[in-house]
């Protein structure tokens, strides 16, 4: 195999989490160790940043900072979304992207996202081989949603599972405390797969969680669901709901949409801000006459960095310094994927590479024997799978009983 | 003194918090152990609970449970939101408690809540008094948003403090993440007191949090508002702001009812459930044109224990414990108070005794030197007050990486 000498640019692209950081970290501890790498940069806000010429010159970071990576959340580069054209169409930007690697001697491409950063990362991939620029183009994976193609999971799903869980498990206690009907109703985020509400189902298993759950995977039928929440208000005074975000009805329409009403206009003719869990609230509220309160556990899902698990930082460094190990490999035009093996508790992760088009254009939902057949539930096989994820405590650092998070300089890269 | 021996009662009341569990456990181990103690029991749903004669009988519970007390979040024993009469007024609850005072040889009456269960408390010892039956009763504050009067804090408030600041610090990582204007709006629990909504402050000075925070101690202008938002946009491309649900206008006027229009009910007619946050993003919207989200913290902040402090549980701990002490030296119609020594970090807690009178009907703000003069934030002062009480880790206990809650028997008392 050739030796490439040359930089290499680490980007962070998509909706953060509470471990894409410890990619990072994982990619940048060993590309700066490794004498093959020339230089190594971050790229300001991903693909869209570095069109504009932003890198990061990260060898002028303080160590220690860098240290503190793995445990802050949000992408510390800055992210974007942005599209980028398919080179056979439109290489403008493309065009631009070779100046820039060029300009800067990059030889080495990392990509760390969700479905669409892998796109990219091919659309990438694709055209500097096709131009004769030599470049190694690997992807590094990363949603909460769990649901990239050719992996097992995803970086950043198992410590998002766990703030949900412990979540629902306090929210449980917290919300059958009188002695009256009540029924709480938490939204989740996970548009067309539900593995993070799955996660919710942990909480019932090891202690208090909710009653019903309803993963997007499956047709939502409103009354239906007031039925069977009526019947728990009055045989228990309580109901506790998990719904993903995505549930919709057996033509498509998100339950979501019913809320927002004329299309997605609020009364005010504002668009109206998620809401679900405020509309099934007054559904049932309505149906039953019980006390009711909606919760959406919003951002604080991808970004509770101070319930994220081990297994989960470690895995995303482990993805981060696979991906950089791979190209200095010679491997390009891949994604780092998991493999699990696993018996029981014995839970162990190793890394493989699958093709990046394998990745970007596979949603992998929750499979449909994992979900229980009147869609209100989820089956041991799934609690058992997320189980691993969780586990771990992540040593964050503090100071004053606040987290201390990285704070980098941000340095621009000299040319 | 005279030694009084008999049965002790423990209530909860009110909204539960991370750490009301803690206080029953101070107050519990403080009982059991005593010999002038000759029974203990939990209310079920406290003064509610009793009238229905629902006494849990605490010495049934297994030990290794107690323990773990203080680390569960909500009220173990089941909560009330019941209002006593004035027993000048209607005695008829008042001679039923008799009758079950007397049937369980009830001595000693404890009650853990905020304004309302101290007046509860206030109204049991004068009815308890008048009518002869020998009985110490004595009041453990407890509220999330510490605005019970006579004390320099109250157990609960440290905990959610702590879990608002550490959220709102990584919120605001996750918040600024994109390279184009985003607006994010928090709401945070207090209808009238600031002190919880102030805590976000501790983000903004420790690392990255709100640049605007809004309490309900000062009128809330919804135009200069929008202009400061505008103004941040402009300038950095994004804004954080944390609001007080209470906040209002000059007119004393809830902002949260410009959100719910005709008197509380949305498009559909139905009541509207805080809403608070996302009536103001979409203000924000409108003028800004920038992205938006509203999110509101919910329960999660008073019962996202795995955040509590330990300043704040040994607090509830060691206020459970002095009330049990109090009694037993003769003391009633007092409320345990916390009384603060402090330079600098340096900080000791004494507990202390009010008149339950003094607590019950004083409701206490956050004092107006401690607020910025155009209502945008707060001072140095009130950080300095709230830092000592986010300290300490909580040792939570866990299992497969979830938190192990108390799991009490709830054996009713037998007579």
């Amino acid at each position: 195999m050739d030796i490439l000498k040359g930089a290499c640019v680490f980007g962070q692209s998509g909706g953060p989490t509470s471990v894409i950081n410890a990619s990072f970290y994982g990619a940048a501890k060993a590309a700066l160790a490794d004498p093959r790498i020339t230089a190594v940069y971050g790229a300001a806000h991903g693909i869209k940043g570095m069109l504009d010429g932003g890198l990061y010159d990260i060898s002028a970071e303080d160590p220690g900072e860098l240290e503190l990576l793995p445990n802050t959340p949000s992408s510390a580069l800055g992210s974007c979304r942005y599209k980028l054209a398919d080179p056979d169409k439109d290489d403008t930007d493309h065009r631009r992207l070779l100046e820039l690697f060029k300009k800067y001697d990059i030889r080495y491409f990392f990509y760390n996202g969700g479905n669409d950063s892998m796109d990219t990362c091919e659309k990438v991939s694709r055209f500097m081989s096709r131009s004769g620029w030599e470049c190694r183009v690997i992807g590094i994976p990363k949603t909460i949603d769990n649901d990239l193609g050719g992996t097992d999971h995803c970086p950043g799903f198992g410590s998002a599972a766990r703030y949900i869980a412990t979540s629902c498990m306090e929210i449980a206690l917290d919300a059958s405390v009188y002695d009256y009907g009540q029924v709480t109703i938490v939204e989740i985020m996970g548009r067309h797969a539900g593995w993070l509400t799955a996660a919710a189902a942990l909480a019932s298993h090891f202690g208090s969680g909710p009653d019903l759950i309803y993963l997007p995977e499956k047709d939502f039928d409103l009354d239906a669901f007031l039925d069977r929440v009526s019947g728990l208000v009055n045989d228990k005074d309580s109901a506790f709901i998990a719904v993903s975000e995505g549930i919709h009805d057996s033509s498509g329409t998100f339950i979501s949409e019913y809320a927002s009403g004329n299309g997605g206009k609020d009364a005010f003719g504002h668009t109206q801000l998620g809401g679900l869990a405020a509309f099934l609230a007054s559904k049932v509220k309505e149906r039953t006459g019980a006390k009711t309160r909606g919760i959406e556990l919003s951002l604080l899902q991808r970004c509770g960095a101070h319930l994220a698990s081990r297994t989960d930082i470690d895995e995303a460094i482990m993805a981060g310094r696979a991906a950089v190990e791979a190209a200095l490999n010679g491997e390009s035009g891949k994604m780092v994927a998991f493999r699990r093996v696993q018996k029981n508790l014995e839970y162990a992760c190793l890394t493989s590479l699958v093709p990046l088009s394998e990745a970007a254009n596979v949603e992998k939902k929750v499979p449909e024997e994992w979900i229980l057949p009147d869609g209100s539930g989820v089956t041991q096989e799934l609690i058992d799978y997320i189980l691993p994820l969780i586990q771990g405590e992540n040593g964050r650092v503090q100071q004053l009983g606040l987290p201390r998070f990285a704070k980098l300089s941000k340095t621009l890269a000299k040319k």
